[in-house]
């Protein structure tokens, strides 16, 4: 049984997660609570090499047996170090995407196979599932728009493959992925909320404090106020 | 059915793999065949980067399940943009390490679970075995000696390992490799052969060069003597 408390934030590029993640922190610290905050692919050192290969535009022709693999790998590194011994620790951790960006980018965007996806992701995450996952909703556009503007440049090999409007079924790889998203919240109710990420971030992160303090509640068995 | 031939080098480090590798690839060239030679972890634009990941001494902290998932990927780009492509064509493949490496360091030497090790191999390998595996047997030391003169010497995690002289189950990385090189090879009597890789390049040039004319007879139906 874990002690601490397990966040993770899913969605498009351009949905606010990054942005979001960090305000979650400070706001934990500030409210007197132990905190981590990480990402995927990424925050180890060897998830951070990964993640230059998963995410910069000169590889594009990755394989995507080989992508899946090296997301898996940075997750089992992310789970190692970072989040099994903060969670151990009674720590809230704070995750900018998880294994749920798995299901969605590479089962349901790229096709493939389930069974493989499930089997790399428990080898990865060592029994750990979120108590709380927040699927930030936001249309491809605003997202493309605000990923372009704000992200690194060079770390858009997954929005380029959007632009480049393959269809597989009639459909475009982000919008593959959001169905995707959207049948993982049927799946699990009780785990992941969607929260309509179109709007202002301030309105944003009020819903997902509010949502946080509930969970915290019931947690402690006392009410959490968490303050901005 | 793959209509080319595939060989692999398998060993430790200092069994002078990577030297014959090449050392084949021109004589099959000069003896009228088309080949292509290649090597894991490597052979690809991914690969090569994965590479340095697993080999580099300053990431000697990756853990094992992210070591295993990196092998896998870098193995999957090889066999989808070199391997399995040269053999449609009809070539000659000479690989410098294939799956045996990952069973043997990964499963004999870390004990990670071979059910684990089997499944990422069959993800990467899209049913590609070697025709021919040849493991160069070289004592650790001996090879240890060839190693640390010959290899860049910033690329000996697994080096280090062995220098550092963990045991488990009363056996050093490197022994329990060997191990299961051999046990390996004891499975697959067909196409596994051991190969005294102590003595002088050139008596083990010849001893491959026979087993290889072999083969290729058997394939061709008409005999084929490979010129050194």
């Amino acid at each position: 049984m874990k002690k601490g408390y397990f966040v993770t934030l899913e969605g498009f590029e351009g949905s606010g997660k990054t942005t979001l993640a960090h305000k979650l922190y400070h706001i934990f610290l500030k409210n007197g609570f132990h905190a981590l905050v990480t990402k995927e692919p990424g925050g180890t050192s060897a998830g951070d090499k990964i993640r230059k290969i998963l995410l910069e535009r000169e590889n594009e022709g990755l394989g995507y047996k080989a992508e899946l693999l090296l997301f898996a790998a940075s997750r089992s590194e992310n789970v190692r170090i970072n989040i099994k011994p903060a969670l151990e620790k009674g720590l809230i951790v704070i995750c900018d995407r998880y294994f749920d960006s798995t299901i969605a980018y590479q089962g349901f965007g790229r096709g493939i196979d389930m069974d493989i996806i499930e089997y790399l992701n428990s080898i990865a995450i060592e029994g750990i599932i979120p108590d709380l996952t927040i699927f930030l909703d936001v249309d491809t556009e605003i997202g493309l728009k605000r990923a372009t503007t704000l992200s690194k440049s060079t770390e858009l090999r997954f929005e380029d493959e959007f632009l480049q409007k393959k269809e597989v079924n009639g459909k475009l790889f982000l919008e593959r992925v959001r169905d995707g998203y959207y049948q993982i919240a049927r799946q699990n109710p009780d785990r992941i909320k969607i929260i309509d990420a179109n709007r202002d971030i301030s309105l944003i992160l009020k819903d997902i404090i509010g949502l946080i303090g509930t969970h915290l509640s019931l947690k402690y068995k006392k009410e959490v106020i968490l303050n901005l």
